[in-house]
């Protein structure tokens, strides 16, 4: 086969690639790192280059404007090189995003009254092992067990690796050590018990380190005396991964730290990051993308507390279906797949040294329930979390990112479904979008006079594009200022707005809006939001009201009998609630009824973590749950419609929106 | 640290090693592979060179005679490099023995009847699952699960490596498997069962097997229609590995294969392995030589029976306790100092990769349980084997090689002691002592007038050397020929046999018989039984009954009253009971009281290979056995003196030889 030789400015960098080869691979032949983040399917543009000279053909241009074809534009992940070429990279937008959880470091509350004696199964027993003689040779393993079923502690199931230096532990401790034991899981609840580690005093001493080992006066161990014990809380979000490290003799979470899922840059949403994982190696890639994270934030949090990894024992995780997936090397293409069957809803306790976490090796890792291939571990570690399942009232819990997972119920029942929004809450599918950057454009409001917009950018910088609760946003400033009708339509009616601001205009992609000139700008390109993008967001936004329908209906309920509405996620933390009502993406009720909870999935996984009553709990939420799989339910398409409005068809559901929209006099 | 120059002959190598080191590293630096049967202890004298030139430091030179030492010898165990030197390097004698179990290929009969579905804890369930619909949305494990119920499966363990290729197994199968399960172990006798393999019918198809699946009409698996499934039967001897390969639906031993342990090469007995896997990294060389050997054997088996590897399902495995400890990868130290603690006597259930065993990965490697440091499994599988646990005569089981193990008792009690005999009987701590290979006296008659001897020689070669057998017979000849008097002294009494006979003279090691002179050997030297071979033959006699007695004693019974002598291991293959019983080794009894069983270590790994029953067994043997450790026992050493004559002390326990003695008109 021909190869060609592709020249790379402004690194002026050249590699070697064969014809009919992506520009994306020639890009990684060369060592750059191009983002990707609609997994390389065209639809985001963010891997555009500008081909200066030579031989390729575009096999789809669908993200790129007439004036970036004749700048010579060329979209990375779909371009194919038929001879030799020079390429220019535009350089990748540095990606500073703010994190919140290291930012405000909030005190997190043990939740609930905490013993580790009842509640916890990993201890730290201190241990004063009869010396072996002569006439009592039992082995060094029988021995350790005689010891510790002084503590209730029988059958104890000794790993391999420690088995093989058991017997240089004991001595060199001089017989005393502080064992380490995962007493019961929820698979194992009866045992039998497994020895995590073994600590020696002496050990210990040699190194400076604080394993004390201080049995009481009468022998009895102190749970509290031994060895510090702590373990980790994860939530793997698609976007960011949460950790939060606790001390599991006390409960309390002594830090928290977050960092962006390393996996982003191999797509931004999980239908991506499924279709590339489902490539050549990209499974085990996602893999070590997601490991490689979740051990950065692990390392930081050690460091800054002065523990050390190994002495992190016991870890739970909470995700997404897919997140659990790809964590696990799990194939996730059935999950994309009609008819959505995922390999496994309730994983098995694992090792850490099976999936490659640097804690102690010999740690637990348990991977909470999830219900459904869109209903993840995150949703159930929310419903514990948020106290769902034990609310007296009707309650609607609902998590959005990407995906919309809602769940409506009581102490009694609980129906769960999740709607594909798609990614434009995220910033992504949108002309302008971005995600919630420095540069995004985040608030907007408009003269509903002059339709001059005033807005907020994150970092209070230059705008470069508009992230989603700035969307949410200007669609609902647009809709109330009477700039777009009741379906999204720009400039109708018998006195179009086009008229009275150059702000409404016609565009490569259609009729848009310019929130902001060019000249104000940090791209010196207009910032804008097109009759497309309005689309995108209006079927998102519909999806997921149509959830709320379908799930009330399902049981026969109300929306308006809904006495709390429980909001986890991120999302929740930046979205103006007025708007969101506005454009009918939440339902219209008093705002006292609106809670917004934070991360309720590491919540739900910390929770568990503690306490083997809250894993429990866990476990009959998951299969207490009852889903509802959207697209098979007749009543989805019609709710999905009727929603397809801002903010519904049936105005009567949003009467707080009704008077706002009243107000501004254009009662039809 | 000043370095120095090894010129090697006749390989004419050359390697530079620093002031200090022992020859031994010299030679392993240069890719010499340098037998040390003792274990580097300078014992043995086999790792004998001789130094041409240069300046060297002989720490020991025990071993060597005064001769060796003038014509340049040295033992590269202990001998010191001071300076360049240059070394000649004997050829190493080619070990060729005759390995028993290849050549004779006796078939072993399945040792009771079987039933899979009653006796087998792997089994292979042919499967076939309903394929996921919209409104049949479980995930693939829990699919799995429900399809296992039908036969009595639930809550299945799925171990992470099958996890993670279950979607597309089922997939690439078209929902037609045929799952192996482990719905049972000693330890978890309750299960969960373990899936330890998922085989597709087109999987099996596509690669030309014949993992056939065959529901039946009825849709109930029949558990001989589905893949074929093996099991491995293991024996880690001191000297050799034995493996039987089994088939687990019909029970039968479909073939065996033996190989000598490579270890042997690191130290003949058990003391010198313990010593060797002490040293740096001694312990990983010692797993990794083991682990070959038993793979080479199981590869062999598997090809000339056309098995695939990972076929193999299960493995049961025994061995004395060092052996196991070395296979496991567990320090030995602690077995060879007082009070002679080791790691653990029963190690839980493995899986084949924790182990490095080349059968299916997730294979159950089950280590059956010793008593003591010195009692291992090879003794608890051997008593189930010979039925002893069942007896209801009192029946003493022994089991010679390095070390004696025996045990006394019948159905109702057993007691078991290990005597430390040395490794005279297999050749070596003999000055011409040698293995049972290819040019080992193995028989000797002497003539009791010319006091002239007539030997065999194993391979109907020259002689090199005498092993055991020979030894045995040796000694039993020239004690009922009157050459040596019952105490082991040559030429005593008013009418020295040296005076009569060439043969007994004294040599550099004291007084000797010439055995075979150098004309007629294949080493052109002679080959003698010295006084001090005379005495660690009677030493090792001699702990060996002393241990009969003390187990007698230790339940108030008399030898006399045993009604049956169970003999195993190889050493009761080639050993001439007559004159292990005219040296006073085996207790003087009417010949039909003996029983040789061979190999009953590996017949009882087969047994617990096999049988659910049968494990449980010999766990409760290993329980009832108690245990009596010969160093603390105040009788021992008086039994051990003795001991100390041909036969005995006492010749009124020896009737049948003082009568053989008395014919030769020695009566004293």
């Amino acid at each position: 086969m021909a190869t060609h030789t592709i020249t790379l400015h402004p690194s002026n960098t050249t590699v070697a690639v064969p014809t009919g080869a992506l520009i994306t691979e020639a890009l990684r032949e060369a060592g750059l790192d191009v983002a990707q983040p609609c997994g390389g399917q065209g639809r985001c543009g963010r891997c555009a280059v500008v081909v200066e000279a030579g031989n390729v053909r575009r096999r789809s241009t669908i993200r790129l404007s007439g004036a970036d074809l004749e700048a010579g534009y060329a979209l990375a992940c779909q371009t194919v090189i038929e001879g030799d070429a020079t390429l220019l990279v535009p350089e990748q937008e540095k990606i500073e995003r703010r994190l919140v959880t290291d930012k405000t470091a909030r005190k997190v509350g043990v939740p609930f009254p905490y013993d580790p004696a009842r509640d916890q199964t990993v201890r730290a027993f201190p241990l004063s092992l009869d010396e072996p003689t002569l006439t009592d040779t039992v082995d060094d393993y029988a021995r350790l067990e005689r010891s510790l079923a002084a503590h209730g502690i029988r059958n104890l199931d000794v790993p391999l690796p420690i088995l093989q230096t058991l017997g240089p532990r004991l001595r060199d401790a001089n017989w005393q050590v502080t064992a380490i034991v995962e007493t019961d899981n929820w698979r194992r609840p009866d045992g039998p018990p497994r020895l995590i580690d073994l600590v020696g005093q002496s050990h210990g001493q040699a190194q400076g380190q604080s394993h004390g080992i201080a049995p009481t006066e009468s022998g009895r161990a102190d749970p509290r005396a031994g060895s510090p014990i702590y373990g980790v809380a994860i939530d793997i979000g698609t976007t960011t991964v949460t950790v939060y490290l606790v001390n599991l003799l006390t409960g309390e979470a002594v830090d928290a730290a977050a960092e962006y899922n390393g996996q982003i840059r191999r797509g931004e949403d999980v239908i991506s990051r499924i279709i590339y994982a489902s490539k050549n190696n990209g499974l085990g890639e996602m893999g070590a993308l997601v490991r490689s994270t979740i051990n950065e934030v692990i390392e930081r949090l050690a460091q800054r507390n002065h523990v050390e990894q190994k002495q992190i024992y016991k870890a739970t995780v909470v995700g997404n279906t897919t997140m659990m997936h790809l964590f696990l090397g799990l194939p996730p293409a059935s999950i994309r797949l009609t008819p959505y069957i995922p390999t496994v809803n309730h994983p098995l306790p694992l090792l850490a040294s099976d999936l490659g976490l640097d804690i102690h090796p010999l740690a637990t890792v348990d991977c909470l329930p999830g219900v459904a291939s869109y209903v993840g571990a995150d949703i159930t570690g929310g419903v514990l979390a948020c106290g769902l399942a034990e609310a007296d009232a009707l309650t609607l819990f609902i998590d959005v990112g990407t995906n919309g997972e809602m769940v409506l119920g009581t102490r009694d029942w609980l129906v769960t479904c999740a709607c594909s929004a798609g990614p434009a809450f995220e910033g992504a599918g949108v002309v302008c979008g971005m995600r919630a950057t420095r540069g995004a454009i985040e608030e907007v409001w408009i003269n509903s006079q002059t339709f001059e917009p005033t807005y907020r950018v994150i970092g209070e910088t230059r705008p470069r594009g508009i992230c989603g609760s700035g969307l949410i946003s200007l669609v609902a400033e647009l809709f109330i200022t009477g700039v777009m009708d009741k379906s999204g339509n720009f400039d109708v009616g018998a006195d179009p707005v086009s008229a009275r601001t150059p702000r409404v205009r016609v565009g490569d992609h259609g009729p848009e809006y310019v929130v902001a000139w060019a000249s104000e700008t940090d791209t010196g390109r207009d910032i804008v939001l097109t009759k497309v993008d309005v689309d995108n967001l209006m079927r998102a936004k519909a999806a997921i009201y149509a959830g709320f329908t379908v799930l009330a209906q399902s049981v026969g309920v109300d929306l308006k009998d809904v006495e709390r509405l429980l909001i986890g996620g991120a999302f929740g933390k930046y979205i103006n609630v007025e708007k969101a009502v506005q454009i009918g993406l939440l339902p219209d009720m008093p705002w006292d009824r609106f809670n917004f909870l934070g991360n309720t999935a590491v919540m739900g996984a910390y929770m568990a973590l503690l306490s083997r009553e809250a894993r429990a709990q866990i476990k009959a939420i998951a299969e207490k749950m009852t889903y509802i799989e959207l697209s098979t339910d007749n009543t989805f398409y019609d709710a999905f419609t009727s929603a397809l409005f801002l903010p519904h068809t049936d105005m009567g559901r949003f009467p707080t929106v009704a008077k706002i929209w009243g107000n501004g006099e254009r009662e039809e």
